[in-house]
């Protein structure tokens, strides 16, 4: 992917060029990433964006057309914008600090720490945009295909969302953040070669419509395809090129092949595939897959579901690769604590007249209980504070959710496989509690007590 | 940015194959994107994305390691998908064709040719999905840009979207097409660096709880930040934040100095500005500019502009760089002509059983017709069968909207810069008519014989 560190807000950079002036820059901070209310109006968010994060963090430096750019902007009274000296320092960047994360197919809530970074302020400081950029919408994306393979009923789902994607980058997160949720595969030929995503493709109605007749343009396919053929039934009418398919199927039948699948693509779903489905199977083609695509989401598909439409394989495009229904998630990156002059650290809170936007401090992990493999619920808390002797330690399975990607500076996280990334993904969401109650996060005692601390005190006004 | 000829659907070349094996991925074919409803709601779209297009043509080739890529992937029966002299082909790619399309900043209908490309089949085959991606985006964040600003009441709008924007180039697709659209400027400092959009910012939450007190925080700002100094006023509370920020403006009137700016990001807006812009002024900032940030979208800044709040300038960040309310233009490549044995054109329609799928066919071209600065209506025809004598030819003032971009391979269109786009934008915008009928096209009386013989004649099943 194309990297460039000037991937940040101008107020990132005009903050840290502050900080420099006033000579607070290297103090230690922590920020955390956290997101205030659970996706798709469910209860919990599928993790992706370790990966890139890790790619960001490993590549991040500015070039010197970089500086140059900066170095000609300027304030509204001509003077440059940025000090020389920062400008000097800005180009020597490296990421020192340490960073910790939620492994990608892991699942977490609202309101609990995501990522936390430490390290010296101005770093943290411009590491804002470009790290909300990178696990924001990988989340949101593979929370959407997690929640779209649940209601497909085991079917394989297939994601095809490129071409109506926001972007290049955008199609490739939604790709691979889609087979993190359990889809089998993609069109995107990049990602494939790039994530190792197994790749999958039909006919387009332009293949159809290139040829004479249906007729002529279905063999054509299938003298190509030969067992992998999948034909697209809706170029002209589905009804009548089902009857096409089926003269197709016979002569691949004769010359010992089978066809593999039909695609509808408009109309009636659950009508057109039940009558697609009695005609194959009349004709002996029980073996022929019947595939849908055309605007399909989690609640179409658990629709056709519930009615047992016998669609077996889910093609999903637009509403899965631009979260259609919610597509962006309301990820934040607030300071939570800041070095003092006795090295030790002041707790931050940012309170709000709304309520929903104050902030919880604390150097954040979470405890995650499990027993019976179910998770029952998680605890966060402060890591200067530990964990309080709390009820929750009769539960004997539990371990902490952030990993650390990077410790002062040095990549200390192996990037596992992403099939690896799926199986976890598919094996933590089967852990998430069946009843419909929202999944239990709670604060540990110590770091309640420090909250409440801080929002007694909080007289900085 | 970043480009790769595989961000391609695995159908296109499979198909792209087939049409080698069938020795007919040299027949000339035209194919045409557009959209079938209008975005938003609204009644037009403002045309983006061709300069995207213009960089994916000129950057369309596939590397060594791409045709290794592609020699990998295997059929079910474990037998390679692609044949070896399709890969050899493909490996020599450049795209020969030519390709007309609706110009940046140009207002555009729905129905009507966006782009047409008319080259080899399998040329335009592969195209497919990165030309749609090229486009699609582009255009709605645009568009959505266009009626914010409209309802902004010609303040000043600026782009703060790339933190939640869906992946890197989602980001910077909506700041270049936020500034097309009309506003004044964006937070990402890379769009400011690639396009010489002016980058703007102001302080973070961070900032203010980076030092012991807001106010000392403020005349940090201050001290840095002169004339250029905004102060976002609700890390703790708004109203408290004001009173520092009037002691910090004070302060810098003492050094012959302005507070710039202050910024409003949660609470309710309406009421707070009010109260900022009365304390302001009444202490002398009747120069200090009240900005507003915080999920605004087009339908808020109306309500607000409606009230007569005393918001100067207004941030757009998430709602516009996701286009939230509708995050993807449900734009279609498809194919409309193919030449025939006699080198003469094959039209080419798809039907479909839902009636809103049947495309429309023609070698296509828009012309547009305008009086007293007012764009009256829009005739699509086909360029083999002409414009017919209509009635619409009392009108002296027309002129045609798609304009050759590459002939035979050839790029053919200067690029303007982008600020002329932006002023070519509003402009047209302005043109458009202002009471609330939808905006008349309509299909030339030869094109339309030319459908009507095509949907008759539909009889390939």
């Amino acid at each position: 992917m194309i990297f460039s560190s000037l991937l940040c807000d101008l107020y990132e950079l005009t903050m840290a060029d502050g900080y420099f002036r006033e000579h607070t820059y290297n103090k230690e901070a922590i920020f955390k990433i956290s997101f205030r209310t659970n996706p798709f109006g469910g209860d919990y968010a599928l993790a992706a964006g370790l990966e890139e994060v890790v790619n960001v963090l490993r590549n991040f430096s500015f070039k010197e057309e970089d500086i140059s750019y900066l170095r000609g902007l300027k304030k509204t009274d001509g003077t440059p914008l940025f000090a020389e000296t920062f400008l000097t320092e800005l180009a020597k960047f490296n990421f020192s600090g340490s960073l910790w994360m939620v492994e990608e197919g892991e699942v977490i809530f609202a309101k609990e720490p995501f990522l936390i970074v430490k390290g010296p302020l101005w770093e943290c400081q411009i590491l804002e945009t470009i790290l909300l950029n990178a696990v924001s919408f990988a989340t949101l994306v593979a929370t959407k295909a997690s929640r779209i393979v649940l209601k497909a009923n085991k079917k394989e789902v297939i994601e095809f969302g490129l071409r109506r994607a926001q972007g290049k980058s955008g199609g490739l997160i939604a790709s691979r953040s889609a087979y993190i949720g359990g889809f089998s595969g993609t069109s995107n030929v990049l990602a494939g070669k790039l994530y190792g995503i197994p790749v999958k493709g039909t006919i387009a109605h332009s293949w159809v419509m290139a040829y004479e007749s249906e007729y002529e343009a279905f063999q054509k396919a299938a003298d190509i395809m030969g067992n992998g053929t999948i034909l697209v039934l809706d170029t002209y009418s589905t009804i009548f090129g089902l009857e096409n398919a089926i003269k197709v199927g016979h002569e691949l039948e004769k010359k010992g092949q089978k066809l593999l699948g039909v695609r509808l693509d408009s109309g009636d779903i659950a009508e057109l595939s039940r009558v697609v489905r009695n005609a194959l199977d009349k004709e002996g083609f029980t073996y022929t897959k019947i595939l849908a695509s055309g605007d399909l989401d989690e609640y179409l598909i658990n629709k056709f579901e519930m009615a047992n439409v016998p669609v077996d394989v889910w093609c999903v495009g637009t509403k899965l690769a631009t979260c259609y229904d919610m597509p962006a998630i309301d990820m934040t990156y607030k300071l939570v604590a800041l070095q003092n002059e006795k090295n030790g650290w002041d707790y931050k809170i940012k309170i709000s007249d709304q309520f929903e936007k104050t902030t919880t401090t604390g150097f954040q992990q979470i405890r995650r209980f499990e027993q019976n493999n179910q998770y029952l619920y998680d605890v966060i808390y402060d890591r200067n504070l530990g964990l309080s002797e709390g009820d929750y330690f009769s539960i004997i399975q539990n371990h902490d959710v952030l990993k650390l990607v990077f410790d002062q500076g040095k990549l200390c996280y192996a990037l596992p496989e992403l099939a690896d990334i799926q199986k976890k993904a598919l094996a933590n969401l089967a852990k998430l509690p069946t009843n419909n109650l929202i999944y239990p996060v709670q604060l540990d005692k110590n770091l309640e007590e420090l909250q409440a601390t801080l929002l007694a005190e909080q007289k900085v006004y």
